[in-house]
């Protein structure tokens, strides 16, 4: 097996990237591919003692930045490590793809370069929701601003599917956000999918709050990918205010401070619960094969992470279980999609 | 000055709401006028020494369910203490109406039986969001799930004129909620919004995404009613998850608990930031007169500061500066209202 990974993708480019790879390797058994300028890679890995069979340098001459126009780059930037990256995954040269590149770009390349599996009309950003009561899924986390009552019950399905095959969860509870527990709230696109969810075989439990979203009570939460997106960040931001408050409370006299070092250790594993780097990739599923996008800001640690994560998809056989569930959506769902290339 | 209150509404009745109003009377300088069942107030007033002269009953016989269908409610219980209530303000016996009663009742309510300001073609939910960083206003907060542009360019003026009558801000900033920092972010009507909120004279800052809302970096957060809503509650249930994981990290361990004895001091004021009871009541902007939402879960130090605010309304003349300022709105805005009574 063999995992591609975009070694020029994220804030912090080969360095980051390449140690993410090197960690990866004592935690998944493929071969990691890295795709960027070998030059640079080859610098970076020579820092690291490891085994030279399990890491395979393709040197690609491009980059994709982050504020390139998505498709536009996809098209021009022909030699850049994520096009590469793309057209080898559909070769079947590689079994699933990394990077932590531009998430447009990324979503237009896997849909240009990889391809849709017939039936779903839109693929989805679905991440891991990292909740104090274990974690949730969360899709779409952003890949589609605007959508119809079909693509979300595709989400819920593929969500559904994820937290299955990757977090292993059993007949995972589907919830659908929205901003009452009555099936008549919300806007009508979010009446119509409470409805047409009800009527699928999916293990679906109603309506999720925002105030209940945190509680980790259902596994998969699905939204449209403006909301998922605000819901993801706005947790993150969330988290981020709060902890940096109770840093100003402790530090703000030497009780506070004497009593913030003796919670120091009980507060790592707290932090360790918020941490996203512990999940570092969120597939965008509905391609054909398995493309792992990772935070922009990634560390080697998320970076190692999404590795891991792509590796259990692999071993799990996400994207087939997901080709094989598509002909048991409820049948009014399987049209033509409305946005075949 | 006379305020109204609902003596009825709310998850905890007269009990709280008797000494909520009771609380209230040493911070507000109007009589405060309870409408409710007489028996079961005079009950509740019965425990308390306080001046006779200003706290009003008017005696009311019927109450809006929290399961109660809203414009049936308000069509057939006439004689319930928000019903009553919302004519008394209407004919001006009264200069804010107070409730924690069914919301979409009282929204009902206040366009059937108060009504709209013209030239708005929706009323908002407005409430105070508090974050680390002071507070700043958010609207919608989910009278209006599904919206247009124009909903939004109003929601922001009056958003606007909140922040600067009641919360003293000068020339606030206002940014539109996006997935995004860049004007081509979002759904189609975001990005209208977007323009739009450009060509007004607001001071209007651009978008902001989820990961900054709880920043306080801005002071009035603009979005639909959908969304709004998810981002109130979210933060709710993000800072209680987090509040909550927290103690069990400090109860977790002797040297723990030590540590938490030592910072409960300072993890007091820390609980007032994120405590929503401090500010308590969020104005339904856009009707004639001023009504203003508590929280369901209102206890007497909500209800208290829900009074506090709407005071603060009064003596601001809140309504009155958004009557005024609705011919600012661009031209383009005002056109017939689309559900005018």
């Amino acid at each position: 097996m063999k995992i591609g990974f975009d070694g020029m993708g994220g804030d912090h480019g080969p360095l980051e990237t390449v140690k993410g790879a090197i960690d990866a390797l004592s935690i998944v058994q493929s071969t990691i591919v890295i795709y960027g300028d070998e030059a640079k890679l080859n610098n970076e890995l020579s820092k690291y003692k490891y085994d030279k069979n399990r890491i395979e340098i393709v040197h690609t001459t491009e980059v994709i930045e982050n504020d390139d126009k998505p498709v536009k780059a996809i098209k021009t930037k022909g030699d850049s490590s994520m096009v590469v990256g793309l057209k080898a995954l559909r070769k079947g040269e590689i079994d699933a793809f990394v990077s932590a590149g531009n998430t447009g770009a990324l979503l237009a390349g896997g849909l240009l370069k990889v391809g849709r599996i017939k039936g779903i009309s839109r693929p989805a950003l679905c991440t891991i929701y990292p909740t104090m009561n274990g974690a949730s899924v969360l899709v779409d986390a952003g890949a589609n601003a605007e959508c119809k009552s079909r693509n979300l019950i595709e989400f819920a399905y593929m969500g559904s599917m994820y937290a299955e095959k990757v977090i292993g969860i059993q007949n995972p509870k589907v919830a659908l956000v929205n901003i009452g527990a009555e099936e008549t709230k919300g806007t009508p696109l979010y009446i119509e999918t409470h409805q047409l969810l009800k009527e699928t075989d999916l293990n679906f439990v109603g309506n999720v709050e925002g105030r209940d979203v945190p509680s980790g009570n259902v596994d998969v939460i699905v939204a449209d990918g403006f909301t998922g997106n605000i819901i993801l960040k706005l947790t993150e931001g969330v988290a981020l205010s709060i902890v940096g408050g109770l840093k100003v409370q402790i530090m703000k006299n030497t009780i506070g401070k004497l009593g913030g070092i003796l919670l120091k250790k009980n507060l790592k594993d707290f932090r360790k619960m918020l941490d996203y780097t512990e999940y570092g990739g969120a597939p965008l599923l509905g391609l054909g094969g398995l493309v792992v996008k990772a935070h922009g800001s990634s560390n080697a640690k998320a970076f190692m992470n999404a590795i891991k994560y792509a590796q259990i998809g692999i071993d799990n056989n996400l994207v087939a279980a997901i080709k094989d569930k598509v002909k048991d959506f409820p049948k009014a769902n399987i049209e033509e999609s409305e946005d075949e290339e």
